[in-house]
């Protein structure tokens, strides 16, 4: 299994915190040791960091956790293998490109014996359930709408469809991501936290950290954490239901039903 | 206009030494300030680096400089705007999957006037002629083989065709890898060397920095660096004829005409 940190914010942030708690758990609070992976989005553009050494002792890492790259969406993942070896190629977050956007991908969960046929449009690289799901997504979101990206509520009730087809083979925990729409699917697992005014200190799980956000933001920022497990031991953290689709915009969660 | 930087080689090797003089260019020895990007392929898998800061300046270009990466596969850009705003989705190298494999691209060039039509598998995220060339190029490479990847002389032989078409509409000079094969169009100006034994030592242009490549190879390594102007001043580097279309492999130029 692996783990998942998600982070969709109102205002460029950075994740330098989180990240802090959550890279502990590739080799030191926990053993998600076979590579990781961190995508920003800044616009239509992403820049991502990956990696297949542990994340703890990945100099890449390292560079994540000190140099605070700001961004509104952003996915992170730390692997522990079940299906395919350990590879640059098998590191999340994969990304693809559909209707002239960049998407991003990070899956916890596995999906035994899936073997999707008939894709048209993407083909894994690696040899990962996650991958191939992701490529099965894209390729049915391509196939409904040809044309360029549908309304959001189109766009939800499609990937609703098609999260629940595939958690009905699994465990299908997931963040996607185009850099305008942050989605979050809880098939088993997964927690977010909104920090908004008044902000307060929040001291992480996997390392002794404590930061005062009231000294970081401003009133009007507003910051959504979505994470496999609560990285923060004194804050509140909202457990997604299984089988919920989650669409986060400026920091809160929306869903269509 | 950009500068291009690539390497291809026999077993994997590490660029810190010619990104410290190419990144130099990037706001120091000359003016390529508007980003830059550099990708490694690592089996099937890549890694990328890249930022919208002037390279001389990047924190990312700082690790990259002093963090060994190995690789055989590497292409690396800095950026001069001519078409597209300075933002992280008009950074080279563009990155695309076909066939089961990620494609890489980055292109020195200008192509005015240049908007394709018809394009059925892919769409530029950002708004260069570059990133459009290269969806162009994907998208005719995929019309003509879409079952696979077809032989290494087939695959030349369109390339061949399609970099002419593009050549005749402006300046088109660019690196193209899958991270099994390495293409370098030269359409005006690209340069290579061959370094393989007897090793010696090599002194950048851009830097006063010379490294002893006798003290860091074994006899059987063969490495190709392939830049837009040679990067050191005591080697003899081969320009690529205007029109040409190289194949590197294990670090040795073929063509076939």
């Amino acid at each position: 299994m692996c783990q998942l940190l998600g982070m969709n914010c109102n205002t460029p942030t950075d994740i330098c915190f989180s990240f802090e708690g959550f890279a502990a758990r590739g080799g030191k609070t926990d053993d998600h040791r076979d590579g990781w992976g961190i995508a920003f989005f800044e616009g239509k553009g992403y820049r991502i960091l990956l990696d297949d050494k542990p994340s703890v002792i990945s100099p890449i890492a390292e560079l994540v956790r000190r140099y605070p790259i700001h961004s509104t969406h952003v996915i992170a993942h730390i692997r522990k293998a079940t299906q395919g070896k350990i590879a640059l190629e098998n590191c999340h977050p994969f990304r693809r490109e559909l209707w002239g956007r960049y998407w991003v991908f990070a899956h916890n969960g596995d999906l035994p014996g899936f073997q999707p046929e008939g894709m048209k449009f993407y083909q894994a690289v690696g040899n990962t359930d996650s991958e191939k799901a992701f490529c099965l997504i894209l390729d049915e979101l391509r196939k409904y709408f040809p044309y360029g990206k549908p309304s959001l509520e189109q766009l939800y009730s499609l990937l609703n469809d098609i999260s629940k087809t595939l958690a009905s083979q699994g465990i299908f925990n997931y963040l996607l991501s185009d850099g305008e729409h942050f989605f979050a699917h809880c098939s088993t697992k997964l927690s977010y936290i909104v920090r908004q005014a008044p902000f307060a200190a929040a001291h992480l799980i996997d390392e002794d950290v404590t930061v005062d956000f009231s000294e970081l933001t401003t009133p009007s920022d507003r910051v959504a954490v979505i994470a496999t497990t609560p990285l923060t031991d004194n804050e509140i953290w909202t457990q997604i239901q299984p089988g919920e689709l989650l669409v986060f915009q400026d920091g809160l969660p929306h869903k269509f039903v």
